[in-house]
C-alpha cells in the first residue's frame, strides 16, 4: 500500500540547505568516529545505528547531529568509553544494571536484550539501569523487542526542559514513553511520545524553518506563554529559564496535571527507583558532572497470553477497523503510532538522509579531529 | 500539614441540592442493595468500597451514582452475579483471568491480588483481564498495591466516547491509565488519569453546575469543536456521534496524537492481547451483549531494585523539591498526583459524602424494589 510513494515527516527545507547521504554511508562514518575515540567497536555500531535510525524515521533532533554532544562529552571525560555495565541486581523477571557512565545506547541495547530473555522466561521483564547518559530516541529499543516479536516498552528520564504542573521554571524532562507492538507485517506499531506537549527538537525545526511558536508550548520565567519567534523562544528555554508545558499544556483545564503526572512516573520509576538522577538532577552529557540518566525496559511475551496467529489477526482488524474511520476534514490521513517514521525510513533508505550543511560540515570537522573517516559521499 | 483543613475537588454545588451520609453507612447500604441482587456477600462489599472510595476521593461520576447502572446490567442479565472467576492462562509473572461477564470491581480486585502475589516473587509482574464490565476507579486497584508496599498499575479500557486522532466519531474508551507509588506517609502517589483531555465525569459535572464547556474538549460528528451550553454538549456525546477529543486536543499541534496513541495502545494491550473486546465492541453495562471490558494489572516490587528505606528517603526528597517550586500565579497552589483526592477523603471522612437529592432517592428506590436496606441516614 506505500509502494510508490515517497514521504518525509520532516522535509528538508530549504532543500538548498541540505545534502543527502546514504544511510550505511553515515552509519560507517559515525562509527569510526566512536572508534577513533576508543569506543569499543561492537558499541560504537550501536550508537551509530541508533542515531541513523533516528535519521531515517525522521527524527533529526535524536540523529546524527548528536554526535558533537556525545563527542564533547566523551572529550571532558563524562562519558566513559571503556564503561564496565553490568547487572548489579537480578531478582527472576527483574534486573537493575549499573551502566558506569557509558554512551546510553549500547546500555540500553544490553538491557532490552536482557529483559527480552527475562520475558521468555516469565511472560513479563523489567530491567531498570542508573548511571547512564542519554540513549537517542526510546522507540528504537522497543523495536528490538519487537523484532523478537515481544511487545517493548521504554522510558526514560533526560535534562529538565519541562515545567511541573502549576509552576514555572524548569523541573521535569520531556521524559518519553516508546511502546512498540508487533505486526504480522511491518510497520509494527510504534507509540514513541515525550510527555511534554512538544518534545524541544520540535522547537529546534521551528527554529531552523522560521516557522512561528503557537501559543501554548512554552512558558516564561514568570509563567507568561512564550510563542512568535522561535529563535526567542529557544534561547529562552536554553539560555533562560524558560520552560516546555507538560502534554495537556497550561494549568489543569486540558490536561496539563496529565502530561506532567506522566513526566514525573517516568522519573520516579526510571530514576528514583534506579538508583539514577532525577528531576533538576538529571545531568547534561556535556558537563561537569555524569549525567546519571535513568531508563526503564519492560517487554511482554504475547504467547503468555494468547497464540501469535490470534494476536496477529485481533491487531490487524483493529488497524482496519482504525483506517476505514471518517478522516477529520482537517487532518491528512489517518496515521497510525510510527506509520510516519517508518514511511519517512522507506522513503530514505532510498533516497537517502537530508543533512543540514552546517551538521554535514560539523561531522567532517569532527572525524578530522578524531582520526577517522575522512569522507562521506554526498549523493545529492 | 492538612489537619486543620476541610478540601473538596468537586464540592456540592449548590448546597442545597445535596446531602451527606456517613462512608460507612453509605457502604452498607450499597452492600446490601447488591447482596439483594444475588451478589456473594464478599463481592458485594468490594463493589461498594470502590464506589464509596470513588465518592471519598471527589470522583462522584464513578461513585455510588454508578449503582443504578449496576444494577440494571445485573437486571437484564448482563451482569453476572455468580460470575465464576478464574485463571485461564499462567505463566511465571503473568496470568490471564476470565472474569465470566461478572462485577469488574470484585474481577479486578482478585487480578490485582494476583498481580501482588508474581510481583513477590519475580519481582514484576502482568495479569491481563477478560470478560470483565465496568469497575470503577482505576486508581482504586493500584492502591491495593500501594497497601501492601507495591507500586501499583492499571489499565483498561471502556465504552468507546473518544476520537481517534484526525478522525471524527466516538472511536476510543477514554481508558484510563493509574499509577500508585508508595510513601513513608500518606497520601502515597496516585496518578489516575483518563487519555482523553477529560473524563466524561467532568462533562456531566459542568453540566450539573451549568458552566460553560471550554472550546477543545468535544467535537461533532463533523468535526467542529463543539462548546458552551453543557448540557447540549453532553447530550451530543450521549444520543449523537459527538466525541470527546484525545489528551492533547485537536490534531497534532498540541499534542493529540499522544493522547490518542496512549488510549489505542491501553487498548491493545487490556483489550486485544487479553482476548476482550476493544474500540467500539467494548460494550456497555446495559446492553444487548456482554460488555466484555478488558483490564490490565501490573506490580513493581520495589525492593527488587533498592530497599524500602532508600527508596523512601529518595521519593521524599524528590517531593520535597516538588513542593518548593515556584508556584505558577494562576495555580492555587502546588499538587502531587493524587493529593486532591487523598485531601477530599480526610474530609469527607470526617463530615461526610455530599451525595446529589436525586441520586439519594435513586438509591433509596433502588434498595427498595430490590428488598433491601430500607434506611439511608442523612447526616446534613
Amino acid at each position: 500500500m506505500y509502494s510508490n510513494e515517497y514521504y518525509e515527516r520532516e522535509p528538508p527545507i530549504p532543500p538548498e540547505d541540505y545534502v543527502r547521504v546514504n544511510h550505511i554511508e553515515l552509519k560507517d562514518f559515525v562509527t569510526d568516529i566512536f572508534i577513533a575515540l576508543g569506543v569499543p567497536k561492537e558499541d560504537a555500531n550501536i550508537v551509530a545505528d541508533a542515531l541513523v535510525t533516528a535519521d531515517l524515521f525522521g527524527i533529526s533532533s535524536h540523529g546524527v547531529q548528536r554526535v558533537k554532544r556525545y563527542v564533547g562529552g566523551i572529550k571532558v571525560g563524562n562519558v566513559n568509553v571503556k564503561a564496565n555495565v553490568k547487572v548489579v541486581r537480578d531478582h527472576g523477571a527483574t534486573a537493575l544494571i549499573d551502566g558506569d557512565n557509558g554512551l546510553g545506547q549500547p546500555i540500553g541495547v544490553r538491557a532490552m536484550e536482557l529483559a527480552i530473555e527475562k520475558a521468555k522466561k516469565y511472560g513479563v521483564s523489567l530491567v531498570l539501569v542508573k548511571n547512564s547518559n542519554h540513549f537517542g530516541i526510546a522507540g528504537y529499543y522497543s523495536l528490538k523487542a519487537v523484532e523478537k516479536g515481544f511487545i517493548g516498552i521504554t522510558i526514560t528520564n533526560s535534562e529538565n526542559l519541562m515545567a511541573y504542573v502549576n509552576t514555572v521554571g524548569r523541573t521535569l524532562g520531556t521524559n518519553p514513553i516508546a511502546i512498540a507492538i508487533p505486526r504480522p507485517n511491518p510497520p509494527p506499531i510504534l507509540f514513541d511520545a515525550a510527555t511534554a506537549v512538544v518534545p524541544v527538537g520540535k522547537i529546534e525545526m521551528y527554529s531552523r524553518l522560521g516557522k512561528k511558536i503557537p501559543p501554548g508550548w512554552v512558558i516564561d520565567p514568570e509563567g507568561n506563554i512564550l510563542h512568535g519567534d522561535p529563535k526567542k523562544v529557544l534561547k529562552a528555554i536554553k539560555e533562560g529559564d524558560a520552560a516546555i508545558l507538560p502534554l495537556g499544556g497550561l494549568g489543569e483545564e486540558f490536561g496539563g496535571h496529565k502530561g506532567s503526572g506522566l513526566a514525573f512516573i517516568i522519573d520516579i520509576i526510571s530514576g528514583v527507583l534506579s538508583g539514577a538522577a532525577w528531576g533538576v538532577h538529571v545531568g547534561y552529557t556535556i558537563g561537569t558532572k555524569p549525567a546519571n540518566v535513568g531508563h526503564a525496559f519492560a517487554t511482554i511475551d504475547i504467547e503468555a497470553f494468547m497464540s501469535k496467529d490470534e494476536f496477529f489477526e485481533r491487531i490487524e482488524t483493529y488497524v482496519k477497523e482504525i483506517k476505514s474511520l471518517k478522516k477529520h476534514p482537517k487532518a491528512d490521513r489517518i496515521w497510525l503510532p510510527g506509520e510516519k517514521a517508518w514511511l519517512t525510513m522507506q522513503t530514505r533508505l532510498k533516497i537517502g538522509i537530508p543533512l543540514h550543511k552546517s551538521v554535514y560540515k560539523e561531522l567532517m570537522n569532527i572525524a578530522k579531529e578524531a582520526g577517522a573517516k575522512k569522507e562521506l559521499r554526498i549523493i545529492k
